[in-house]
């Protein structure tokens, strides 16, 4: 046989002495395809599986930096470390809003190895002379690396000892010495190192992390049943809102309204006269998505409504609903962006058997797409120019993937405070795919899991899976089109359950407005929308009515600004409970800062008792010491001991929201003694 | 605020219209970085979340092809089928040895869309005009696109009928109609389809997955305590080996052994004059790595002897240990291979405080390593040409994983039917990581799981995970360098267990000479070193003692190569028993061939007794039928019900390896009958 030396049927590697091996970096998304999100003051705990052949000693950083459009900053490193079976882990805190990037580099440390090696000859009482010498080598070499001075002299001066004729074990003790390893470090030699694929990490500003949001349409803020309310006019509303606590007040689209088709009251095929139609038929004859609906004003009313909110610590979120009337502009102007019928016309929604003729969806096939992107997009710059930096989206999940994953991340180029919500009730891996293309916050099923094995499930899958890492659920308790079942018959109890479960269950929720106020009527039997819908008209609201859980919503809030724990996700566990219809679960804020244990009650109808286990070493406390929990709804401290302690609620009010402390003596109730006390609750049980 | 259309901060894509997202595609091994396995006739079912923004209906296609170096055949296509939750999947066979890749192609089918709109609309009674005429449009386009002559045709004449005059309902039949459906699925547009990332599949020779294989030293074959037995004398072993039906002969090292710090008997330092040393330490005036120790013979010789082994269906394999004794040709020629110490000299191995003065290493981080790996990798390619095809790889994790992938893949780009087996008793992401980089099947820690729980925790996780897709165990029962405790204390019931485990448990397992004759000497307490091991000298094997489990090996073997179901690794389930001894465990051969219930006592000590629970469901029986169960090693049948039934073993014969059938009637014992039957087995309980 003749054997060609230079017969390689498979490429030989461009570096074939690379060692190490570095595989299931977490946290990952699809091999680093979408980045990971976070807020800044926030950890990225990464860990990977790295491992070298034969049994040298193996080093790795975790490699990190903020990355900005056009440069790239040097890399800072973080040392990994063996957490056993060859996996490593690091972390790096991200400081600051925009975007980093991570990876890993290992390499096989050869000052180590023969560092090990030499210990356990030393130990083995083995002549070490040769040893020596090999360890003067890799010293000198590292002293010709080494960037300091000083280093390079320490360096210096250690080989020639390790080689000198000094006695041998003052010679192995200066190998094995600590400052030895410090400046070898420093100097470490990485040839052929390994570098993972390079990870990206999102941070967005607080908020993205932890709102409260209040959904209200301006145009029935006036009290007439005819005709719209003004900014000006809605602007009353304000105060309430902040004192209830709220920071985020979500407004439905504030554009003109189209007339072809318009829908009348309760969702009905005719408008009558005065019928404001649905505000997500966008565009009229006073133009689309960049103006304003005659009847709540002009833009300056928006700006100054806006600066009237935010004085009040509220943040306005504009609706982004991407579709428009017949009457919109763009439909006579860019039909080539929507579809047709054969006759030529535009073709509006259907979803069969349901038609929505009021409304054309934008066709993200068609040819022009690439200027429909940009218009779309410059809606956007319109708005954040009138400085709007909170975008409800509305349905994205009928427009591509694609489309939002540039229009995000071109608009974030621009301005890295815009937060998108994304209003997708839909199937579980589109309502993913969504997060992990940039949207910052997601509506969730939350409106549909009441029960506790419901709630279990689902807040065990956001809070426990990779979706930690990219979903940021934002729990509302309604909509104006989902009046859950669960509310339609519970009376205000079932208000203030399912208040205290978004507002604790999540660092993000929100309420339609009406809420407050127990609204409960269904369209008809078995219907989630609600009765007079105000998608279709004006409402008069009993805002003076005493029937309201305004205090609990007030206290609840407040609570949450004080309590690091439920301004987070992660640290949700779930516990224990004797009665099925008693939940528990608790909360511990970053770097155990607060320690939140919720018992929910819920069942509206009357009075439930039973045990809670409080799995201790999840809460830190010794096994055999009493401790105390602190209701901060009712004020009242209770010792408890053991994993197990009996709690009591009742309609009028459902939860405790206990603060969990060591001991009574360690109870500092400062913070705690300036929340609001539920007061003037009325619990009529039915409206 | 300027907004200027051309304003780009982010790139748009360059096909904004791509819609569908394929996400977490299985089989996968790091984003196809590595390929996953099979042998011929196997199936990839292979699954995916397909979905796609919107209501539309969404196809997708599993495409597979068989690759060669140059050339890449069009891709075969399998519709996929959608699982409920997002979730498709489709499946493909690989019929042939070789390289196979696969991706998935998912596009937004508008015919099915508009199909799926019509049948609704029909169905509420609406006018459906419109929507025929939208169909006629599809349907001519999709002419356009039709390959064949009769297509284009019927298409044709369907578009017309659609859009002609005829009565609504017979235009709207047609165009629901199941022809319709296969024709627009044959000219299916793909428009703006997306592709997932292509993995590959690696696709071997049976033997690959099922093999029983015997290790012996060849030069102890001959009976002379001080000289080498020659090849002409070892093939004096092969019928015996033969007749216990095992088909790999695998040898260790047969090349010439140093003499330099040549290790004696029992491991010591110093070798007496008729000491043969490891052959491990290879290399000598005689040659290296492509040369035979002549104490065997000749090439001519070891060629002879494979033809006689392959006569009677044994194929050899060779030991590959890239190390080489002070002796070896490459120390002297390629000293820029090895190590240095301070003083010139080459540097040994070792292990601290163990040291290998007869072995030196290979450094892989040379700066020669092109010619190095080349000069390796020909040493293979020398044995391919003298006719082997199977390479069981010592200590691999000792070197580079970028060399073997590359030496792997050169060798098989030659020759399809090499096999490597990883002798890699390792860290167990070390030893996962050589399996995904190429090597065929692997040493596991089977010798060191004992237990019914360990037993169940490790083949769970080697037949459960994604590690059925690249790790195929070979289970040996012991090595020249382990002896488990086990089998030290157990007699040959200890060996019998064993033996039927490895065998069942594993579609590739292997002995080493010795087991069959319970060999059960430690090197001293506390050891799992044989006493005076064959490693370091010459054996005399009492080969004619009464005292062996050949029959039993024989008949397991025979077996083996009558059920599939034990040839494969998958379709293994562990099922409950009411014996910590008794463990019980099925397995079922592709497409339901064949259904085999193992139940094996775990102790060597007395008899055991209890029920095994077979979970019906999974046997494919219903519940309340009787069946039947042939011990194919006893030759018993008894009749079963119900998911609970009685077992007893005992020493004799610790195992029952049950062929299931769902009802006497059903029972075709033809195949069975042919079996060898157990005979004249000595079991006194201790050597």
């Amino acid at each position: 046989m003749s054997l060609d030396a230079l017969d390689l049927r498979v490429a030989l590697p461009e570096e074939g002495r690379r060692r190490v091996v570095i595989e299931h970096v977490t946290p990952d998304l699809d091999n680093g395809r979408y980045p990971i999100k976070r807020t800044p003051g926030e950890v990225v705990r990464v860990e990977a599986d790295i491992f070298s052949d034969g049994h040298d000693v193996v080093a790795a950083v975790l490699r990190y930096r903020r990355v900005a459009s056009a440069s790239r900053p040097p890399w800072l490193e973080v040392a990994m470390e063996p957490l056993g079976n060859d996996r490593w882990s690091a972390s790096f805190t991200v400081d600051e809003i925009g975007r980093y990037e991570y990876d890993i580099e290992g390499w096989v440390d050869h000052f180590a190895s023969w560092h090990h090696a030499l210990a356990r000859w030393v130990k083995a009482g083995e002549n070490v002379t040769s040893e020596l010498l090999e360890g003067a080598l890799l010293v000198r070499a590292a002293a010709v690396r080494a960037t300091a001075a000083d280093d390079q002299r320490s360096l210096v001066s250690t080989a020639a000892l390790l080689s000198s004729d000094q006695p041998l074990e003052e010679r192995a003790a200066a190998g094995l010495s600590a400052d030895l390893v410090t400046l070898m470090g420093r100097a470490a030699e990485r040839r052929a190192a390994t570098r993972c694929t390079t990870r990206r990490v999102l941070v967005e500003r607080e908020r993205a992390r932890f709102s409260s949001w209040y959904e209200m349409f301006p145009r029935s803020a006036g009290g007439h049943p005819t005709r719209s309310a003004t900014f000006r006019e809605a602007a009353s509303r304000l105060p309430e809102i902040a004192t209830m606590g709220f920071d985020v007040l979500y407004l439905p689209p504030i554009h003109p309204i189209g007339r072809t088709n318009r829908k009348g009251r309760d969702n009905t095929l005719v408008a009558e006269e005065n019928d404001p139609g649905s505000p997500w038929a966008i565009g009229g004859v006073e133009g689309g998505h960049t103006a304003i609906e005659p009847g709540l004003g002009t833009i300056e009313d928006f700006s100054w409504f806006r600066q009237q909110a935010e004085q009040r610590g509220l943040e306005i979120a504009l609706d982004l609903a991407y579709q428009v009337s017949p009457d919109h502009p763009y439909a006579s102007r860019h039909p080539e962006w929507f579809r047709r019928r054969p006759d030529g016309t535009l073709k509006y929604a259907e979803n069969p058997p349901k038609k929505y003729q009021d409304i054309y969806p934008f066709d993200f096939e068609s040819d022009a797409w690439p200027a429909m992107w940009i218009e779309l997009r410059d809606v956007v710059l319109f708005w954040v120019g009138h400085g709007v930096r909170i975008f409800r989206v509305d349905n994205p999940h009928t427009k591509t993937f694609r489309f939002w994953e540039w229009l995000i991340a071109d608009v974030q180029s621009r301005n890295q405070d815009v937060i998108f919500l994304a209003e997708a009730f839909t199937r579980p891996k589109v309502m993913r795919h969504l997060a992990k293309i940039g949207f910052t916050q997601s509506y969730t099923y939350f409106t549909w899991r009441n029960t506790k094995a419901e709630i279990e499930e689902y807040f065990t899958e956001l809070t426990q899976t990779d979706m930690q890492d990219y979903f940021r659920p934002n729990l509302f308790t309604n909509t104006p089109d989902i009046l859950h079942r669960f509310l339609q018959s519970g009376g205000l109890p079932a208000f203030r359950i399912r208040l205290v479960l978004a507002a604790t269950l999540g660092a993000s929720y929100g309420i339609y407005s009406s809420f407050e106020l127990g609204e409960n009527r269904p369209a008809g039997p078995g219907s989630e929308e609600y009765l007079h819908s105000e998608k279709y008209q004006f409402r008069q609201w009993p805002l003076d009515s005493p029937h309201h859980i305004k205090d609990l919503i007030a206290q609840v809030n407040a609570i949450r600004r004080t309590q690091p724990a439920l301004q987070y996700n992660h640290g949700l566990r779930f516990h224990l409970t004797t009665h099925e219809d008693l939940i528990a679960y608790s909360k511990i804020g970053p770097g155990g800062a607060s320690r939140i244990l919720m018992v929910v009650s819920l069942s509206p109808d009357g009075a439930r008792e039973g045990r809670v286990c409080l799995s201790l070493p999840d809460q830190l406390i010794p096994e055999h010491e009493t401790y105390t929990v602190h209701d901060l709804l009712s004020h009242r401290v209770y010792t408890w001991s053991g994993p197990w302690n009996f709690v009591r609620l009742d309609p009028e009010l459902p939860a405790h929201i206990f603060a969990v402390h060591r001991s009574a003596a360690a109870v500092d109730m400062a913070d705690e003694s300036t929340l609001p006390t539920a007061t003037a609750i009325d619990d009529s049980p039915e409206r």
